[in-house]
């Protein structure tokens, strides 16, 4: 097999709690390894899945990453062909953005392999398709932070319109996933399609508070703001035993404790990497005496993305 | 008389079009001058209203101004008495911040007559609770830029949370205000308690966007983020030609427009004062054509909050 691009995809914690759907961030550890390499024939394949339990379809039509690369073919009209060989190093239905880490790490590598006929920024709309494949929604919540690293806020998730926000100095993650599948669109059907105008006034104000909190390194704002009156409530018993850990991780100092994604991963921030040490810790204490499972990550924002070896 | 305390109260715009209930700034120009002098007697007294032509309660304890240094003294404990004049420098039922002026001068006046023995983020909750008697609502977004200055955040109304957001250099604002009478509380009882997830995703991400954007002093985003899919569209209707009025300012450039407060008065944002001139007077000459007579004011945001001479 000739010599291709390798690339890493970090995973992402989306919706932080008061952003749904517009809110996401990159963190260190779990991933997606994509190999790409060229191939005599045009158009994408899959050669290689590994860690994935033969879950994942080997159909490029099918899988996030192959779809994302032959969109992003199509679009630039080469007839060249691409051999994807995908490493995955994080657990999917996790709410910690698989898919998405696949997309992500998909383009990067395709487009390198190429030559980089596209900015990073050019290639999210293919990663967003890509993710499409596996999640239904079109929606950059994910892809974003996993393509660009960081903090990101997606102003709009039809025309792609994206911010990149600040990371203080010093902010941790912990992230704690137990071993429950939770479905992303299970998750989605059981939310409300209303909301009360109250509910939206609490949330926007604490949403506006944490935007600022994030340019002005304000851990106490972040400790006040980041919380959710909406998306949480209704989403919180697909976990047993939610409050317990949350309740947990904010005993152990955390600024806030919520779910990632669509879950059921739990994600809280703290001020140094001790705390969110111990946060963890004490996140996955609480499961195991519900008798679940979970294994956990800490770290700080990813700020890179998709890293090319 | 013996000689006061004067100060100058700014009127304000609330909402800002993405944060209903949450957002608004201080602007120069129409506002409420107030003078505190010492009394013989015990409480609050108001012994002169001018330019309200009679419509404002005497009594002190149904007079925003007078209610507001009321909770002051009471909070103080002091048997000191204080005589307020009160001189309206600009419309009210304007959705300008009328009453919400009116009390955030009266405290800055009462408590500068007593030697300041609050800061002036103490004097916050009693001019809230002085609003209250015109409002109804305990909420800060015209009482906290009124007696701050600036583009202020209420992240939670309740505790009074306030974060005060930053001014990009160059940002001005056109109010227009249409001599029609709207309620507050009849603007308050046309807004359905209810909204969709989606129109709440859709504005949250504008809202965060606009946020970023202030920190940024990106023109660009303010334009594509400051935007109102939630409450303008119910209210729009209360204003005669608001859809034109707004287009006329976007014709001229406009960052943004939208009803200011609770309306009939609109504003718009502009990146500099040539821009804002021209959007007032057309946005003047589309009321002028539905026969309708405005006043307008062009300013940049006012830093300053309640100004003591």
């Amino acid at each position: 097999m000739s010599v291709g691009i390798k690339v890493f995809a970090p995973a992402s914690v989306a919706n932080l709690a008061c952003g749904y759907d517009i809110l996401g961030l990159a963190f260190n550890g779990p991933g997606d390894e994509i190999i790409a390499r060229p191939s005599d024939k045009p158009g994408v394949h899959i050669s290689i899945i590994r860690g994935d339990q033969k879950k994942l379809p080997r159909d490029p039509l099918k899988n996030t990453a192959g779809f994302a690369a032959l969109k992003l073919l199509e679009h630039l009209g080469t007839n060249k062909g691409v051999d994807l060989e995908i490493n995955k190093k994080m657990p999917f239905g996790s709410g910690l953005g698989s898919s998405a880490a696949s997309a992500a790490g998909a383009v990067v590598a395709t487009n390198a392999m190429l030559g980089k006929p596209l900015t990073r920024e050019e290639l999210l709309p293919f990663a967003v398709l890509g993710e499409q494949i596996a999640d239904g929604a079109y929606h950059a919540d994910n892809v974003a932070p996993a393509l660009f690293g960081g903090i990101v806020l997606i102003r709009d998730n039809e025309s792609l319109d994206i911010v990149k926000l600040p990371c203080p100095k010093g902010l941790y993650i912990s992230v704690v996933h137990p071993k429950l599948e939770i479905l992303t669109s299970e998750a989605r059907s059981i939310l409300s399609e209303q909301l009360s105008l109250k509910s939206h006034i609490k949330q926007s104000g604490n949403l506006a508070a944490f935007i600022s909190a994030l340019y002005t390194s304000d851990f106490n704002l972040i400790k006040r703001s980041l919380k959710d009156v909406i998306i949480e409530p209704q989403r919180a018993s697909m976990i047993p035993g939610f409050y317990d850990v949350k309740q947990a991780a904010l005993d152990q100092g955390a600024l806030a404790c919520s779910i990632s994604g669509a879950g059921p991963s739990i994600f809280a921030f703290a001020q140094n990497s001790f705390f969110a040490e111990n946060i963890a810790k004490e996140m996955q204490e609480v499961f195991r005496k519900n008798h679940i499972n979970s294994e956990s990550f800490v770290s700080s924002i990813n700020t890179q993305g998709v890293k090319i070896y």
